[in-house]
């Protein structure tokens, strides 16, 4: 159901949010995966609007090789969780902070706060990158290229630091 | 898919909650239909755990002669939305300050903040008898006895104020 | 009470606002009326500045043929409650982040959190939208045409997630 | 309208509140004016369920002779705010911890803040005592004879201190 | 102490901020006593930086013939709650939501927080009219003229949103 | 580092808490493992008092065949913050409502509002067998056994409900 | 002014309390200034009931030859801000979950959100023990036998976790 | 491990922050170091992306000559209670309100809410200059001239305020 397969390899994560409002915000995570080559795909699955389409991608998720689904959405965010309540994949949640939420808090519960038996991952209010960084970790579990990717990451962060150190004067 | 119609007629309303945990609070919802004759049913629906059959109820709600959906739930609390983004009748949703829950806030946010296009009407925190005096308010827009029992209902609060406003010495 | 029955037909949905300054909001719902034919009124009504005007707007307002109010209000929201306290009819509450609100949680509060007994139907922040669809679903459910309204909004929101979703390339 | 005139003299303040559930928190007011033998009227005065009497209430409350009305409500608490839109004495609010509540956050907000034109003094929450203690302040800028007791009370708060500092061990 | 005694009239009440940063909300409280010829005082007075002022000023304000303070302050707001710890007179207070302070909460709860004994007669956030008309309504308990300019005032409030609702047309 | 593997075998996921008291909120996360037969390890890592038993904890995990960590702590909660600071694994994070904590709002941010680069999976509040559900998750995208296994365990909430449905009479 | 010089040597601390009610927080303080012969003194000074004393207090620590003051208040706390608006010292803050606060957010924003100019060093709520820790690191900079002391501490911390992990079986 | 040691002296006082995008609200820090010669250093240290070094920073800070370290973070705000875990000075931790943070409650909290045992001086959100004040003030325990530094500024303080008092003309 995805669009965006855009290494010609079949994706291994579902990026899918509740509106095209949320892009801007879900961006980052789709940028991630181009520059680490992790196939993905993205799309919008409204589960307000398109409560059928959700149903569907939930249920096909696994079965089309995804590994790991993304979703962001912003209020009563209840894709996630709607997601989560139906694919036996790990599901990251992303709080997307939208014009109609309460700063974001109505996002974060609505992603974080899941009953008893329906995890949802939830990472930082808009942290999409976070949330694709977590995927590539999860993939890392099964695939040590992966695995020495997320350590490479890990030490481009730090380096990234020290040349911000080198060049802070304090002035 | 209702369990409980008490009254022989077609049930007008639906009572529905994520778990029997939630029977204490939304109990109250069926007392008060009770009380007032007006035919309900009352299952559990739960959107995290049985989301076919969340879809069923909602799809069949109003095909089944129900006027009113009363969905109560707790925590990431989906149902209210859920059913609200399916079903053509009015959603009434009843946050359930649960075990699981932030003091309520997730719950009461997970059901208000809907996003454009799909509106559930929110009472107070736990307050399922409110939310069965705004079905029987919704029904007597279309019958005239049910209109006037709403009436009669508003007097009997005052009475009751009244009484105890006698009984009142402020010692 | 209300100036602007705008088809001629008597109204059945009474829009009110605490003040002008609402109706930057509260707008959404009387374009949503028109769009729909749904014959409405619209007025100020004051809580606080015009008591007197608010007691006899609520008491007049189901013998003049309204079927629902829907109130909006910001900062200590008064008006939704104190309209259902004397209606019988239902009561849409649409909580106003006005700029004297504490980002509108003072708002939402006030009108979710009636006491037992008075219940108002509580929608999301700003969402008069929303108040308005709700008003439609509660007339829909004595009057068969505006049902199929309903049904037809309800896919028409899904068909412009899914012509979105073709637009939508992820890039 | 009020029953409880335990002075004989004519009340200068009112206390109301919504409910006699509200009665535990207020009565340290009552207790507060009878100790210091400032002459007060108690009733309850439910905004949503007897609105007509709240009017009343406040439409007589300075014909009465009332200087000052302290009004008592937990939830959406309405009470307070609307009795001030009517009469023009000022209104001491008493945010209620109702078991209704969420912690007291909504009775707080509902009564503090209120619109421009139409103030509530609201005190801490469930502070009835510190209620009666600002009425008589009030009283006393009108009064010698009550200012000269506001100023002993505060002696009385600091001996009281100093009392317990000289048994205080710190062990 | 107070450097505005705008009228040649003794000072009745005094406005006291604890930075001139809240002049700019603060000044509705001095413009509205202007308009209703209350006469008045207004100065800086910093319960952090200028605590031995704070204390002479609480000291010698119902010597000096104030009959009402107004203390506006932002942040962890102390001034209204030491001013009312020292003086006999009804302290109002006037959370200020300055660009230190988190959206308002803390200002609002550090002046209406206020334990047993000791009241601040708490307004909205930024509501320094609210805080002038509260003193308005307190002066008016003793003086029957002021007390007509209440009643007066609430008139105009009802006038002015009659005259609104006149020009409004809902378009 | 942990103590205990209960199965003979390699364990593939670390449950580590800041302190014995969060025993009895992460003890639901061992006994599911126990049930679907994970093998896993499970001891006290404290962030604030085992700073340098932390970063050891955190380096080797990987190296020792963890394949995800899951770190529950309550209040200014930084062991999973941390511990994902190092290693490049997977951090699942619970938030516990300790005795210290602000009703849990101090734990859920602490742990939820990560910086870019540096993702924690965190779940609902002392929701720590969600945790373990997501921890089997993401082991299932490595391992079809342990995928059909979340299938099944879907499948058995699923019955659990239907059960109750049957036994649910709504009285 | 303080009662309590347990050790016979000056005291370099001083423990105040706005009232007695707070000694079952404030003693973990004083319990650990006795276990490292810290010399102290403890007493009530009540900012609200008792400004004339808080001043005396404020203003003769440092002369007295105290260090550091320890000032722990609940609800609306002014005690430690006004404490630091008159001392040179560094004053810590120990916001106390008292019965009147709100869950402690008052306290804690009242006494942290201090204006330029004036700082608190806050500490988490009801947390003296971990004020009197950070008196002891400040005097710690002055005193190396204090400096080791802190040390010695920081390894008992750990040490003591390290104990119960041995006993630790997951069990 | 600093590099901004601009007096020629040893610095006292080490500045360190998360991200160079603190540098905007840490500034007044070191301004404020600068124009009361206290000799300080300034750099990033990155709990999360540079862990070691925030161990090696954390380790040597008292053996290089700190006596106090000031840790400026946003967010899951790590940094200052990471420091205090390890080092014996005493850290002053500032919470930044940064782009990514919920308006700087998850830094307050995150800094704030230490375990027992590991206090971090929390100061108001954005407030480096107060922290800054509180470690002069710190220094001034041990440095008569420092304490006289304290007691000159606090006379700065209120000069300052009465200037402005001169010139207000509450116009």
């Amino acid at each position: 159901m995805g669009q965006t397969d855009i290494t010609g390899k079949k994706p291994l994560v579902g990026i899918i949010m509740g509106s095209d409002s949320d892009w801007k915000v879900m961006k980052d995570a789709a940028d991630f995966f181009k520059l680490f080559h992790i196939p993905y795909e993205c799309t919008i699955v409204s589960a307000h609007r398109t409560p059928k389409r959700m149903m569907e991608y939930a249920t096909s998720a696994h079965t089309r090789g995804l590994k790991v689904v993304i979703a962001g959405a912003g209020g009563a965010a209840h894709l996630p969780g709607m997601i989560a309540s139906i694919t036996p994949l790990p599901v990251i949640g992303v709080p997307v902070k939208s014009s109609n939420s309460l700063d974001g808090w109505d996002s974060i519960l609505s992603i974080l706060q899941m009953p008893n038996g329906v995890p949802v991952a939830t990472v930082a209010l808009n942290a999409s990158k976070n949330a694709a960084i977590l995927a590539m970790q999860i993939l890392g579990t099964a695939d040590d290229a992966i695995l020495q990717q997320c350590i490479q990451y890990k030490h481009s962060l730090e380096e990234e630091v020290m040349k911000k150190i080198e060049h802070f004067t304090g002035a």
